[in-house]
């Protein structure tokens, strides 16, 4: 099996080469790896680490059914073997007697450069000074003993040669989990590594080979600045030059960009205020303030569960974590949220980056899920921004002590508004804001889709429709006081959020109304029940009828019942 | 910090004396370390594997606070060293210059031995075997190199030794991750062990210590039978006799048991089921096909991560795995769950034991979560038994080909029938059950706790009260026909399951009553927004009131109103 952001190379030789493309185009082929795709791929990706397990998976099925000619490759990245879910795979593949071969691509990179001990120890082996420190003892130690005669040195170099193999193969990390490992070599040498891996079809058993590669090998500028290139959209192969679109007037910030800004600003004045990121400085622009304040931003490495608890350790100790993990990715967290941080109602601030439907990435990074899974904790105070304004209200509100555990989710991309650097104003927890009073039908928004929602409003009043319109800004607690206003004076109500229906902001409004014994019609637009593909997001809202088309349409319809 | 499933000595010694014979009972002490109990226990735990993270976190913190005197102690088994999230703690605590120690508690035990190449390189650690075979080659080289004259043999002595340090500090996988390690030392050697961390205390930097162990020191009995005895319940100290309740009339068989037998069952008879459990062999009762059929089942360790994956993996070949997790530690494999299976349509079947309430060992155990976080994927199928005879037939349903991802979860503890090997009969998947007909009130329950609304029913009819009572059986997909008939012919609802409130059972009848335009009052009855402590069941259930009580107390309070 292959892997998945190296997938690229892989798709194009086998058979997608005519629909290249339609890469991470709506209805094109995706990104990232996909089993409906191709019979050459064998398991679908997304998130990294996956490939051990799921290669030793296959091949103690194929152990099962006898069959010993079948090869299982599982290729790994550097930085995705800081996971703790390859280690797991490791530890297992290392006892189970079935045909695996693990390919380490050793490119000293994740999206940003890798970190952390391991790839300090991969550096190591290739530079091989373990091997060179037990040579300079055997040299040192016959210094002393020069003394026995004449014959010293050459006594050493068969000594020397008897030990290398002994000494570089138990000294191995790999070798210590009961891989057999092989390499380091020049993983662009095609027809070498063609030749190694002939080889190692006829070695049974648990195997890696450790390949030195460059990241954005053949492309000089991606070599040279290999997170800047790591995705940069469309560009010029022979300038270099990144297709932005054109704009004189200015344009609304990213909301990754208002979180790195505003973690300096706020860091600045509150000294217990940390920041996290298991690998994605960069992908959540915690980078900026690892630039400014280097001692108090902290990338632990492709490591969401280590980045939860870790988090959960200092605020133990009265600092105030900023921990910036994609929605999606935080599935791999839920447990160390729920126990380290939620049950014991430690002040970690989580602030979940590509919270909703994350365009052209897909299904895997769709953070479709997060409401639900988050609400569903007790003590978790869970947030929403409308805009940038509100981001940095309810991070400055976030950092106050004693709060306990606070989720704030905002989507991949652009925020609404060109002046974003607004003064700070707390926002009462559990509050959420009337944006506009109107009659018949009341729109409930969750976040960015409020603004979606605000477009509909502005536009159906030229048809003489006057709904009304609350930005609810927590789903979790809920804003009591706001939602005895809605349903004593609304029947027709509409909830928008970006996330699932099953559990989400609507459920919560509908489970308010049952237990304060209200009765309304709701209508509840959501993502719905099935993984969303790939696409720009205005393609993918429009889809999940979450546009503003959508609202209009849902406003006219209730009106008209 | 200290430990979690090694706490009881540590509760002891940190003012905790007096009150331990409260321990794992209802309002008394916690089983497992809890921070609210005492300023010793500095981190809260419950799932294994977490406290080289939350030390590292602490030392951080003490770092940024220049407190360079401050000593940071974790204590980890070396069955909690095989999850993912301990090493990347490792990987991270390696690169940060903070001043950590921990202590590997080697036992070669988690509640069942331990599993994994980790286990064997630790046994390897013990025994030297690197440094004797670096010796032997030295003495193979030797003997070539003997011609060269008769000093032959002194050299190599010298050699040896100081060969000895270097390749003993270079072969060792923590020193891979950059921590010091010491050790092996004899964990049960108090006075060396206390020289050994003052001395430690001395040397800044992540390091590691090496204690080996035996599990159940002390108590002879426990020495012999370690898994046993991890958890006997109440037991005379002198004769080791386990205290049982005394019956001479058959009692109901563990949920858990059911599980096991089954397993063999049906494996016996299709070829493709495979069994998983990550490292809870004896807690979920897979022992019983480990023991049946070896090839067949297998503990990959503590790893809830890799236990999904590699159950993909193999589903990816046409096996049919049933992957058996607790249901609070699924919470550890919620992203695999979500990405490796949900998304790939992959037939794996989650067997989530200890759904609901733990009993004793409490709020991190409870299995309250998991109908949330489940219902709201795509593709996955959440279903729960209420005895033993639809324990079975789920598990029969569930291992017919292309039904994609299906969950099973049941709780801990005895089902309610005696008479349990019944016949196997397929279930059509999103179907529930008409139990009893009845008027004005419907009870909707899911799970184990039907039996508890049967009851009420029971006595209710006493009373001349006559509720209907539904099983719903899956609460996705939902039984659409079935909550049709309910809606249309009651207008008082009661729902009853043993998940949390937040998103269940009750939120999808909730979202259903809208979506299709019902109106009804329903009473929500399930495990409340809190963290549920530990206790009896029967304690717990009726905290939450979800017992026979609190379900007839709800009808009588409906038909009043």
């Amino acid at each position: 099996m292959g892997c998945g952001h190296q997938g690229y190379g892989h798709k194009i030789l086998t058979g997608r080469r005519d629909v290249f493309h339609t890469n991470r185009i709506y209805k094109g082929i995706s990104s990232l790896r996909k089993r409906s795709e191709s019979v050459y791929a064998t398991f679908g990706v997304g998130h990294s680490s996956t490939s051990i397990s799921a290669a030793l998976g296959m091949s103690v099925a194929s152990r099962l059914k006898d069959d010993k000619n079948r090869q299982h490759i599982a290729v790994i990245g550097d930085g995705a073997m800081t996971a703790g879910m390859a280690f797991e795979a490791l530890n297992h593949g290392g006892v189970e007697n079935s045909n695996l071969l693990v390919v380490l691509n050793d490119n000293c990179m994740s999206i940003d450069p890798n970190v952390g001990a391991l790839k300090e120890y991969l550096t190591d082996i290739t530079t091989s000074p373990t091997y060179n420190k037990v040579k300079d003892e055997i040299w040192k130690a016959l210094g002393v003993i020069s003394k026995f005669g004449p014959n010293a040195q050459a006594i050493a170099q068969k000594i020397e040669n008897a030990m290398k193999s002994a000494v570089l193969r138990q000294s191995n990390l790999f070798e210590s989990l009961r891989f057999r490992y092989f390499g380091p070599i020049d993983g662009h040498d095609v027809n070498h590594l063609t030749k190694v891996l002939e080889d190692l079809k006829n070695i049974p058993g648990p195997k890696i080979l450790h390949c030195l590669t460059v990241k954005g090998k053949g492309f000089k500028l991606a070599e040279q600045d290999q997170t800047k290139w790591h995705a940069p959209g469309l560009f010029d192969k022979i300038t270099g030059e990144i297709f932005k679109p054109q704009n004189n007037t200015p344009q609304p910030p990213k909301y990754q960009d208002v979180f790195g800004h505003t973690m300096v600003e706020l860091a600045e004045k509150n000294s217990k205020i940390v920041g996290v990121t298991p690998a994605m400085p960069s992908g959540c622009s915690l980078n900026i303030m690892m630039k400014a304040m280097p001692d108090r931003a902290f990338d632990v490495g492709i490591a969401e569960q280590h980045a939860v608890t870790f988090s959960a350790g200092m605020a133990t100790q009265g600092l105030i974590p900023f921990c910036n993990i994609y929605s999606s990715f935080m599935q791999r967290a839920y447990d160390q949220v729920v126990h380290d941080v939620a049950l014991q109602k430690l002040n970690v601030v989580f602030c979940l980056d590509r919270g909703g439907l994350a365009g052209a990435d897909g299904p895997t990074h769709h953070g479709a899920f997060d409401i639900a899974y988050m609400r569903c904790i007790p003590n978790m105070i869970v947030s929403a921004p409308m805009n940038e304004e509100e981001l940095r209200n309810l991070m400055y509100t976030a950092q106050h002590d004693n709060l306990g555990p606070f989720c704030i989710r905002y989507p991949r991309g652009n925020g609404v508004l060109t002046e974003w650097r607004t003064p700070f104003k707390a926002i009462p927890v559990g509050t959420g804001r009337k944006l506009r009073g109107g009659e018949q039908v009341a729109i409930l928004t969750f976040g960015h889709p409020g603004n979606f929602a605000v477009a509909a409003c502005d536009e159906l009043a030229k048809e003489n429709i006057y709904p009304a319109h609350y930005d609810l800004r927590f789903v979790k607690p809920l804003d009591q006081m706001l939602l005895h206003e809605v349903f004593a004076n609304f029947k027709k109500i509409i909830t928008v959020e970006d996330g699932c229906l099953q559990g989400g902001m609507g459920s919560a409004v509908a489970e308010f109304m049952i237990d304060n014994g209200y009765a309304a019609e709701i209508v509840r637009l959501g993502i719905p029940d099935q993984f969303i593909e790939h696409g720009e997001q205005s393609e993918l809202y429009a889809e999940c009828h979450l546009d503003t088309q959508s609202i209009m349409k849902t406003v006219r319809q209730l009106i008209a019942a």
